[in-house]
């Protein structure tokens, strides 16, 4: 009976979603929603009996340990995803933030739609070797049209994790040219690398800061330092490792203290570097996301970047900008670094996620100069930088980046005043953009929030151990932040204070 | 007045190709081959003005010292590829062996030609969180239905690179796992992993084979031997490294030295664990190819292989077979390794390239136990795996890989009349499906035929520094066989023999 009654309900969400039944809002600015709902539907418990069933039929395929549910892409539409039990969720997680304009958005399927566009997708060429005819061209309005300021190269890669790992390269190979001085590879350079032996191979290395996330291949691993699950039983290289600022909130109280915690940790990647550079192992690059995410979302202030940055640079070592998760506009502007206005622009910016293509932005100098050192058979694929193309005319004529701004204020704003009235649930309220979080006096707290609100069909993500991580794609609108707030209230309410 | 004429014959060749002037063509076997010309089209040099325009546009965002000309995959159909010049190659080398049904094979536009498809397009989800509703499904009919023998469970990619990484971690786990016995992680060693020290971070290594090719981020190219200019400057793990094979060839003219070689190379791999083992740097797993490609397409025998799995095996090692270039059927089986007939299967099988999604099968036991192990925000694309089954049904319903077995052995015997009547060109015919090579005395013959086939409109590769590299996609027929022969046959005419 009561199965019957859930069938049914599911079905009706569904076919209210099929059905288009929602018309496009237009609001002041223009901007259509591809008929969304007016709020989360939920029918069963989340996740649902068909996701419970799904995820042990795929658990004999491989670990689905991980899986939360399962979802209904077709259905799913703007800020809302749909599961498979016929639950709707209003997300704000958006696939751990690679969504840059929700779900099943319009100038998205419009590409599909185009019968010319179809070999671009069927035809997967190695980019390297035989690039397609219009590939300068796509590069060129997809890439450099949103480069970084100062930044006019890109090499696309097919992930995350590859962007980092031959962004690595770039300045493991501008170091070397650098250190060598114009001279020729010698011939015991030559045949000690294809042994792993240097002079060939050198023992450089790369710092990282303590609660980074730069991926799960082995450089990007050697790099991350946010959960102990992704790296026990790995080898990894020994590279030097300092503490990101842990600053204090509110900001405003805690400024001096605050400015000693960023000078501590600057002191320590200098005391490292030259830790590293006596045994004999240089550091060649520093890799630093703008704002930490998988580790809590960490920030730390501009001035704390600016002197990263005049260090790396007094000391000829590389600096990565990683921006994996927060480059394409969620912050308020299209790069997170942009905020930090450093003296002079980062040597690398990787990029991946909302960006629909991995790859990484390099300075003319950072270029590699010889052939067949950045490659690969895909070295991307042309198909992502079609979409991607299509999402940044988007993101310009909606101006989407600049809303993100404004829609971003108002939700920390909301956030802010959550704590104000939780103080016993809530601290911390911080972002930039929508790119926002705000941390629970402990885990249990966070994770049973998160459950609750999933259970009223709001969909949010965690990091580090007590934060709440919202990550809203770029079309995320104050009506949509009023619904969070709404439902946030709602659970916090029902919460227990410290 | 040249120019002109230039490009009359450029439209000419492209809108034959438009215009589908070509009939299907239907074989004994019921294959229709989409429109294809009858042979190559030549308007211009390979590459033309076109191609050298585009790659100095490109030069000036990236370095593109590696294209070799710009194409038109519009127009390419089959084993046909256009080039931007209006030439129209034979296709032998397909995006370094990547496609699968040549190019624009109906099967696959059919799968963007359907409306219900296109959200899988468009909405890239985080696989390992949030998986479609037709994941289990889609695994099953495209990747579990091909699986190796003895594997049932897979994890896919999105590149080799990223396969053979996450690969590798899935061995080091259970070689931990064993060594642990059962006893639950210390905090000394979680504590130690976050700083990528022992215990946590243990100096595991991986035995690899000079001239192999497994990928370039950090371990796969620490697993790399084959170009100096793939490594030099790049920091490299110090893992042990043994010779593979030098068959000499007409094998069954070589048998005890080739036996002997094999020996030789088994007892360095036992050697070099031992010696790591002794540097309490213990070989957790071995990774090989079935053959060796970039390195210069060298076969070992099956008896090799079979030593080397029981080698591994005995001293509880894990053996990853990495099927990147060989796996989808290109050797007349599915897998590569299957011509082995190993007493145990591998523990990991890798792929990518044909297989247009990357990934590995594991046996159950080397399946992660644990949450959080191997993942990443996409771990692959379900728009690759959609393609893929739609690859998969026509290779079933053609029997392509069985064809592919009586195309190379047509091929082969091609060439081993080449060689019987240039032997002072040609040497070492050698191949398993149409899989083949052929080596030259010396680079610059080598590179000389392939330029000049080239101009004829046959686009070949090269591997190793005297080998000519044969990887036609899976609808390559004997026809084709007989083009290229013919083409080749007049190249050889011309060029100076030793």
């Amino acid at each position: 009976m009561i199965q019957r009654k859930v069938a049914r309900l599911a079905r009706n969400a569904k076919s209210l979603l099929n059905s288009g039944k929602w018309r496009p809002l237009t609001t002041s600015a223009g901007i259509e929603y591809q008929n969304e709902p007016p709020g989360p539907i939920v029918v069963t418990e989340i996740p649902g009996p068909q996701s419970r069933k799904l995820q042990s039929d795929l658990d004999a395929i491989q670990n689905a340990s991980m899986v939360q549910f399962f979802c209904d892409y077709d259905v799913s539409r703007g800020n809302y995803l749909a599961d498979v039990d016929g639950n709707v969720m209003l997300d704000l997680f958006t696939q751990i933030s690679s969504l840059p304009l929700g779900y099943n958005h319009p100038a998205m399927t419009s590409v599909l739609k185009d019968p010319s566009n179809w070999s671009t997708f069927v035809n997967r060429p190695a980019l390297g070797y035989f690039p397609p005819a219009n590939w300068v061209n796509r590069l060129q309005s997809a890439l450099v049209s949103v480069a970084p300021p100062g930044m006019k190269h890109v090499q696309t890669m097919a992930c995350g994790s590859c962007s980092v790992e031959h962004g690595l390269k770039a300045l493991f190979l501008k170091y070397a040219r650098d250190r060598r001085e114009g001279r020729l590879y010698t011939q015991e350079e030559i045949d000690s690398c294809m042994w792993n032996q240097p002079p060939g191979s050198p023992k450089l290395t790369v710092l990282s800061f303590h609660n980074g996330l730069h991926g799960r291949t082995m450089a990007c691993l050697g790099l991350t330092h946010s959960k102990w699950q992704m790296k026990i039983d790995m080898p990894a290289p020994d590279w030097p490792i300092a503490r990101f600022p842990a600053l204090r909130y509110p900001l405003e109280d805690y400024v001096s203290e605050n400015t000693a915690e960023e000078h501590s940790c600057l002191a320590e990647v200098e005391e490292r570097i030259d830790a590293w550079n006596r045994k004999e192992m240089p550091v060649a690059a520093v890799v630093v996301e703008p704002i930490q995410a998988e580790g809590g979302d960490n920030h730390a202030t501009a001035a704390f970047f600016q002197v990263l940055r005049d260090i790396t640079k007094k000391r000829n070592i590389g600096l990565l900008i990683d921006e994996v998760q927060t480059g394409c506009g969620p912050t308020g502007l299209f790069w997170a670094h942009e905020h930090f206005r450093l003296s002079d622009t980062p040597d690398v910016v990787t990029f991946s996620k909302k960006m629909l293509t991995g790859g990484f932005y390099c300075k003319k100098s950072f270029k590699p100069i010889e052939s067949n050192r950045i490659f690969n058979t895909w070295v991307g694929d042309p198909s992502k930088v079609l979409l991607l193309e299509a999402v940044v005319k988007v993101i310009r004529e909606q101006g989407l980046v600049e809303r993100t701004r404004v829609t971003g204020e108002y939700l920390l704003t909301g956030l802010r005043q959550m704590q104000d009235k939780y103080p016993g649930i809530l601290t911390k309220a911080r972002g930039l953009g929508t790119f926002c979080a705000i941390d629970f006096h402990n885990t249990e707290s966070r994770d049973s929030l998160v459950f609750k609100l999933r259970q009223r069909g709001v969909h949010t993500g965690t990091c580090g151990s007590v934060t709440l991580r919202l990550r809203p794609s770029l079309i995320f609108q104050t009506r949509h932040v009023d619904l969070f707030l709404e439902h946030f209230q709602t659970v916090l309410e029902t919460m227990p204070t410290k």
